[in-house]
């Protein structure tokens, strides 16, 4: 208890926001409930562009707005290690009340739990995110069909390199920073601009994941351009030092979507006039054929199935 | 992603109730959103009359419950400690499913991250939960009422006696089950009855703790007749063994609450012809006075102010 009135409380903006009472009532605009929920476990808790803190902000706040939801509250739950430094939690805490004030969400209700020495690795934390969807918007993972292009906001692979070359015993030499951000707003401005039909971020497992994901659920063939895919050349180097696929890596600030054709050029101007959009493209297309197949077309014209995730990826990136 | 199809989705009722989407649509009824959060590190694991599975969905059921919410979605985000056995996953899950069935609630979303060996002490459940509260009704832990009497559901302290029963080093020789149960069909019950004004659920802390939250944040004093706290002779026993004080010990499917006198009766007795709350008693009453105070009058006659806990309590019982 002391817990939270001395430590938690006046980090995120101070009062009691969830203290005397069990449950937090609030005021609910019309539409859909969107709830999503996602744990993280980050090693090392800093890196380099974010936090474990801003990470489980953002993340749950991406969840969201993937479905077309405004991200309007969020839960915060912490596992923490006895013998963390406060000023650690401090730091991770004012980070995360940073990031939902900049992502425009509250934090309203939490909970801590104390573990003991070596039972929880610095801390753990679990957000859970409620939002709303505008009555009558449809947006959803199985909703790509034939002829939409498909719009990418930027590089692949910033966050996991960005926290693997904070791992002992990993020799890179790398400069590159996490891509986590909140994605409510580009996503706001994406859906203004035209008729966006299926969004994911790309996080653990990559743009390959959520793309076969993406096929399958809407029985569709996907085709990607692989020279249209953002990569920077920092984190295609440290992809081939470490034996790893860029579109396999995961990122925290980026969003696929699957987007009408005649909008396409409007909602690809509208994302790269975002702060978080500059560099979007226009990476592939949605095709009849078979369902749940992902082709890359290579730079020198081949064609290939995408690789899918063998789960042997570095854990806990997020 | 092979961990909850193959393992967690089966268990929680088949299909794929959040798996392909990052985040789940609902449709919610008017009235207020409760929103509340709860990690779960209990250990052992499995305990009598319950297990962490049962806890996770309980625990957040009945938050909402104090709140006069009927609680609707729960979301459960697992930490996974490698190695753990399949088999304790799939009894918990199994647990967990079973509890949200019978409290009436759905697990919506959900979430695993797999942490190392030794990094997560088999594994942790965080659940949030999202309830309905009537347009109109009003309950909170500051709206106790000089004139009140106060009413509880039965025996204190069983769940941290029957965690502490599993514990190594512990010689305690006792057969107490946790009371561990979702609340919120024995809470309706109240409401229907009589005019309840404010509601808690003593889990850490116990009873201490949240009569005193509840005399601060209403600010009234409350008198407790020791003599009508029903108390277990082996909770009572094995608390004079260890050193603890039975209002200091952890419930989780205890309700305290401060209702109107007039209503008291009825209230205590729809109770007691409920499951749950068979040993139903008035143990005391608001009072004008020094606002926060709880004197706990003893069946001898003394007056003695209610023990807080100091932080010495045992850790990981919820």
């Amino acid at each position: 208890m002391e817990l939270l009135e001395e430590v938690v409380f006046p980090l995120l903006g101070g009062g009691s926001p969830w203290g005397a009472e069990d449950a937090t009532l609030l005021d609910f605009p019309s539409g859909k409930l969107a709830l999503t929920t996602d744990s993280f476990v980050v090693q090392p808790l800093f890196f380099p562009g974010g936090d474990i803190g801003k990470l489980a902000v953002c993340g749950t706040v991406n969840d969201l707005a993937m479905r077309g939801a405004k991200p309007l509250f969020l839960t915060l739950g912490l596992i923490l290690e006895e013998g963390l430094p406060l000023e650690t939690l401090r730091r991770v805490l004012r980070s995360a009340a940073n990031w939902a004030r900049e992502a425009g969400v509250q934090i309203v209700a939490g909970d801590t739990k104390v573990v003991g020495r070596g039972q929880a690795d610095g801390l753990y934390i679990n957000t859970a995110g409620v939002g709303v969807v505008k009555e009558g918007l449809q947006v959803g993972i199985s909703r790509a069909e034939p002829g939409d292009l498909l719009v990418i906001n930027g590089y692949l692979g910033d966050h996991e390199v960005a926290v693997l070359s904070c791992r002992d015993g990993l020799e890179l030499k790398v400069q590159v920073s996490s891509d986590c951000a909140p994605l409510s707003s580009l996503v706001e401005t994406m859906l203004s601009a035209g008729r966006v039909h299926a969004m994911r971020d790309p996080t653990r497992g990559g743009l390959a994941s959520v793309l076969t994901e993406m096929a399958v659920a809407s029985a569709v063939a996907l085709e990607i351009w692989e020279e249209r895919v953002p990569v920077r050349e920092e984190v295609r180097a440290a992809c081939e030092v470490l034996g790893l696929d860029p579109f396999l890596m995961a990122n925290e600030g980026k969003v696929v979507a699957a987007v009408h054709p005649d909008d396409a050029d409007r909602i690809l101007m509208a994302m790269r006039s975002h702060s978080l959009g500059g560099e979007s493209a226009i990476i592939g297309e949605v095709r009849e054929g078979r369902p749940g197949e992902v082709v890359l077309v290579t730079s020198l014209g081949s064609r290939r199935l995408l690789r899918m995730p063998s789960g042997e990826q570095f854990p806990r990136i997020c």
